[in-house]
């Protein structure tokens, strides 16, 4: 069999590789190998648990690709033979490609503990029957210990309890986590104060500062050993404390990779195979805003690699902006969306910067329905020459929209000072007074400091 | 008495300035002079006679204000003394200034229309005695007319139905628009379309494409005559068909200005007299996408260029980008939000453009909670350069946000293919999917166009 090209990965890059590429060259054809049956909502995976409960509500449908003329297969890839440029399958066929884009993703960290292997402790991934695993596991368990308080460790922990809910189980859900506070790579720490203060609302038991040092129990885990001697129990263990690019195709044929940084590639997304390009997860990436190498793995980033990578196929055209690490999260009743740098990853980076920020809300007069009186935003400006380099925003929904104003705003370059003189759409009913709309007066405290 | 700095009016551009000035140069006493006894809210005024059902809900508190040093004083003006840099008041008194801003809004335009005077027909003005004489009209009528149906109108229109289902007397609302849809001029037709289904959902009954020609009864109003010989029975009408430059103490002390396009200013909102600015609704603009005089008068605005102008008043350090036309709105249940040019108006100014639309569910998957399944933006891009010129959303509340996105590109110039390859944080509980961010999918799929 031959497709002009090819692509190993149905998930956030492998998908929109293939969708841009029939936006743009539709005279290709488009095959895409997964090892998976279906392709999981990535984001969607911790919802599977609770609000959807059930593994087929979070899965993206095929057929929208499939009537873009898109081939989807399942199959595993067992290797890449580059001279021939030919990808060989587990099933002994062979498929030959005019460019190859490489989408494997990550995997999830396996932290070395004792007792790691034991049944009912389980890693995200995103295969339908591993998550399916996960569901059968979890119904029936009292007692849940998430380790690891990143997004999919706090989301994961929500759900959980809602599950618990929803079902005849009832459920005591702990989240470990080394660091003084979920969320914290991520987020400023006042901001992961809410979430937390959210997630005890709902009943998660929060143990930050803390470090698992085994998985305890006979055949099936019986709890989870912290290193202040405590042992929590446990009838289910989630991991999610990160995860690191597959790079195991890349390897194995050659192409310049590194087990940490993933596959090595340049501006256009291109290996050191021309013909074979990699996007999402299992690439190499830089900071839009440092150009420092980054680990930021997100399904947006991995979108925006597939893209850029399909548009280069044939000519380099599209030159990516680096990594942005964008995302929001929503826990109990307050959303909190992040973009760009923390005020500690600047400040480790040594970037100077200046703060502006603003708490007000997201109604005029804020006592009109769906009111949050306290939305707040913080924004990051470079000290030398006022450009953004970072914002938060947390409150109702829209918070999410806000901050990929900051998000635009940091890939664009803008500074405090354009932020603060531009207009913006206000209404009673939707957003702050025009006199206090969280972005633009951010900006100008900000830009005021910087005189 | 004498104050360094003196704002006549105390709505949106008169506030954004006295605190500008008490943030950036705290110093300096600022005195704002108003002709109300409190501010309302500019945008809230329809919802004063609905969701809100009293004039005192839809107040901008003073105290935040005077808590900052700002001195508010409800006076009217009589005249500016130029050459002796004084304000004259109506009590006799004169305050001195040395540095004076004017922002003393616009005038809402009265249609020359037989009838207009008789009692209970009314325009919308910012003074409170004013909206609360419109209160005590509307509430015990049965059958209202809205002459006019853009913003104001619209959401005069679905308030006054509202009114009536929380009072005592159930009400007919009317709307007559001589164009053929509402919200036209500011609106896409297929949003316009959105709203008004929704207007009629609530039971405002619409009538486009129809002229008002009288007011008819006796003292009271009884009807409103239109051009097909109909007549609309009315106990009382509400007049909204736009606003002008209020220029009456400009014109008075001789600053160059024009009765159509306002007080005339440069870009540092400077009249023609170095230590007077004007800001907001009576100054004159030019529009920031095509440079042309501009006759959009929005609280955003005018909040900007009271930012501005304050910055502006001992040494000039502010430019005005010009004034975008950016705002939201929401009926029933669907918000509608645009920024820059719309179609027709881009027409009109002789650019060629390109569209990038994209139509999905403000969730991911589609089915989870809150989910709007078309959600849709429309974003129009200069042929030439591919910079974007306007953008439509519409959806739910985060509608009002993801357009200050399109605003924010609009003001800073961005193209479709600096949108599209952009990174934005996605949530499956708060945005559409990676795959398909409304203004990533908008942008590529006119990039692609663009080629």
């Amino acid at each position: 069999m031959e497709s002009d090209v090819v692509i190993i990965g149905g998930s956030a890059a492998g998908l929109m590789a293939a969708v841009t590429l029939k936006k743009r060259t539709p005279e290709k054809s488009v095959t895409v190998i997964r090892n998976v049956n279906k392709t999981p909502v990535p984001c969607g995976i911790p919802y599977i648990y609770g609000i959807m409960g059930q593994v087929e509500k979070n899965l993206i449908p095929d057929q929208g690709f499939i009537d873009q003329g898109i081939v989807i297969r399942q199959q595993n890839v067992t290797g890449i033979d580059r001279d021939n440029k030919t990808v060989l399958l587990d099933n002994g066929e062979q498929i030959t490609y005019s460019k190859l884009i490489i989408g494997t993703g990550s995997k999830p960290f396996v932290p070395p503990l004792p007792g790691i292997d034991k049944t009912n402790v389980f890693t995200i991934t995103k295969d339908p029957v591993h998550l399916q695993q996960i569901y059968t596991a979890l119904e029936p368990s009292k007692n849940v210990v998430v380790i690891g308080g990143g997004f999919i460790g706090v989301e994961m922990a929500e759900q959980i309890i809602l599950m618990g809910k929803k079902g005849t189980q009832e459920k005591s859900v702990t989240i470990v986590e080394m660091l003084p506070r979920c969320l914290m790579l991520a987020c400023e720490e006042d901001f992961c104060v809410e979430i937390e203060k959210e997630l005890e609302k709902v009943g998660v038991i929060i143990k930050t500062s803390s470090q698992a040092l085994e998985i305890t129990g006979q055949e099936n885990v019986a709890g989870v050993k912290l290193a202040n001697g405590e042992t929590i129990q446990a009838d289910a263990v989630i991991i999610g404390i990160g995860a690191q690019a597959n790079i195991d195709l890349a390897q194995a044929c050659g192409l310049d990779s590194d087990p940490r940084a993933g596959i090595k590639v340049n501006k256009y997304m291109q290996t050191s195979d021309p013909d074979i390009f990699a996007a999402g997860d299992c690439s190499t990436k830089f900071s839009c805003i440092t150009g420092m190498p980054s680990g930021i793995r997100l399904a947006s980033v991995a979108c925006s690699e597939g893209m850029i990578a399909a548009s280069n196929l044939y000519e380099n055209k599209r030159e990516t902006l680096g990594a942005l690490g964008a995302f929001s999260t929503v826990v109990g009743g307050r959303a909190v969306a992040a973009a760009g740098l923390t005020s500690k990853a600047a400040t480790d980076a040594g970037i100077n910067f200046i703060i502006g920020e603003v708490t007000a809300p997201n109604r005029h007069p804020g006592h009109l329905p769906g009111s949050i009186p306290d939305m707040k935003i913080r924004l990051l400006f470079r000290q030398e020459n006022g450009e953004i380099i970072g914002g938060h925003v947390s409150g109702g929904e829209s918070a999410a929209d806000m901050v990929n104003i900051v998000a635009t705003a940091i890939q664009a370059r803008l500074t405090a000072e354009q932020l603060a003189v531009m207009q913006y759409a206000t209404h009673p009913l939707l957003t702050s007074s025009p006199l206090s709309y969280h972005v633009m007066l951010a900006a100008e405290n900000a830009a005021a400091k910087l005189g």
